[in-house]
């Protein structure tokens, strides 16, 4: 048994979609999630950049006496995985390898589809995921930068989603795909537009929902779960606007976010 | 006579709308750009997060030599004028008081539209600088966060784009405004959309424009103007992915951008 808390990190809001899937399948534990707010987004910014405000934002919640991190951002894991578990001695648990295997579960037609921001697709790293476990799958990965913005507008079924689903996802529907990976954390609140636009046949794999499932299983497999089985506490802390995070983030999860703290991560 | 160059800041690759104002009006004059592209978009940004990034990219640029400087970002110019003037011993230019003046001197039913990012509306500071001109305007001031990433993508023609601006200017035309005042350094490319929704009576100002104009008066009235009358050379530095500056800054200028180089703020 071990009671520290599990440090949750994000670029900005997304990560609270993670945050959510974590709560529901670990009730018990403690959460402080960390949200990068003053630097997002991460989506566009080169893979350099995003090691260096990935380490930053871990030395934060290593403070926070943590037992093991969830990058939450799919832009992150993508970029910064490796290097933070090469410096860091805790498990740290990113969303591409769950989404990667539950695509490969769910594909009849050996045929995927990868959506995301442009650091997560140019990456490669859901791609290099799935060829591992499957390496005949034809995958296709298109970034699509506008949608984090229509999720915090919530016009997530607006015909502004609609239309702009239906420029990004063109090339995959040619392309006869049957799974769609969802690779980026506020991409779920589309779930119906991208289903309108794709059809009812297309699997769409959530990767925040596989990522709590692996955590679990590290957690337990480690002896490192929480003796409590619910009323798990989390802090949230941001590096710019509270207020703003309370009030999108509230939203994306549909719950009242209680108490955010702004923190300094160059102090 | 003052042969240094002129400073032009930005949160990223918009103010490229106004160097390239500059370059047209003041041929002779050399620039040096920065596009603070690590930490873009400042546009959500809390002032305080602004007021920091300014004064750590201006302290970059004074290294540079420069005899004034040019804030082409509309949000920056809102936010942090004046600790930036008060700080620095140059003349400071923004964008927000050669728009609002032109505003006023267009409009003749004393009805006004700005529009903009969340920190740009929210500062009202287009506002105030157009109420103490013009003390019974009726201005009404709309965030448009998607235009940014619209025109990025190079959609500022398509559908997503005209109901998009369907959305936000709804309430700018039930005002029947005369007057709008395009108050972010992307949106002079969404021209043709706006119009199309607005009507042709309606005039669009554009504030990229009557900056250049401005520093030109400025450099004029205190001897700073280069010997030169034309072959200024201008140098341009980013805090992240030049590649990518390049590439979207040319396409929004429409011109090549020749040599981009990388600066780290915290060196």
């Amino acid at each position: 048994m071990d009671n520290r808390p599990i440090g949750v990190f994000d670029s900005g809001i997304g990560g609270l979609t993670v945050l959510k899937e974590i709560v529901e399948q670990l009730p018990g534990e403690d959460i402080v999630y960390f949200g990068d707010t003053a630097r997002i987004p991460y989506g566009t910014r080169s893979k350099e950049t995003v090691v260096k405000y990935v380490m930053e934002s871990f030395n934060f919640l290593m403070k926070k006496n943590i037992k093991a991190i969830v990058i939450a951002c799919n832009t992150a894991s993508a970029l910064a995985m490796e290097e933070a578990q090469e410096k860091f001695n805790i498990p740290i648990i990113g969303v591409i390898e769950p989404g990667a295997k539950a695509a490969v579960a769910a594909t009849r037609n050996n045929t995927i589809g990868i959506i995301g921001t442009e650091g997560t697709i140019n990456s490669n790293s859901y791609q290099k995921y799935i060829r591992k476990q499957l390496p005949s799958a034809e995958i296709i990965g298109v970034a699509c930068p506008l949608f984090v913005q229509i999720v915090e507008e919530g016009w997530e079924n607006s015909d502004v989603a609609y239309l702009t689903a239906q420029k990004y996802l063109l090339e995959l529907k040619e392309h006869n795909i049957d799974t769609l990976v969802l690779g980026c954390t506020h991409y779920p609140a589309l779930r119906y537009t991208i289903t309108k636009v794709m059809g009812e046949k297309v699997k769409l794999v959530n990767p925040a929902y596989e990522t709590a499932k692996l955590t679990k299983n590290i957690l337990k497999e480690q002896g490192l779960l929480n003796e409590k089985i619910d009323g798990g506490i989390c802090k949230y802390y941001v590096s710019d606007d509270p207020e703003k995070f309370k009030r999108v983030g509230g939203n994306l999860i549909r719950r009242q976010i209680e108490s955010v703290e702004k923190v300094d991560l160059s102090e």
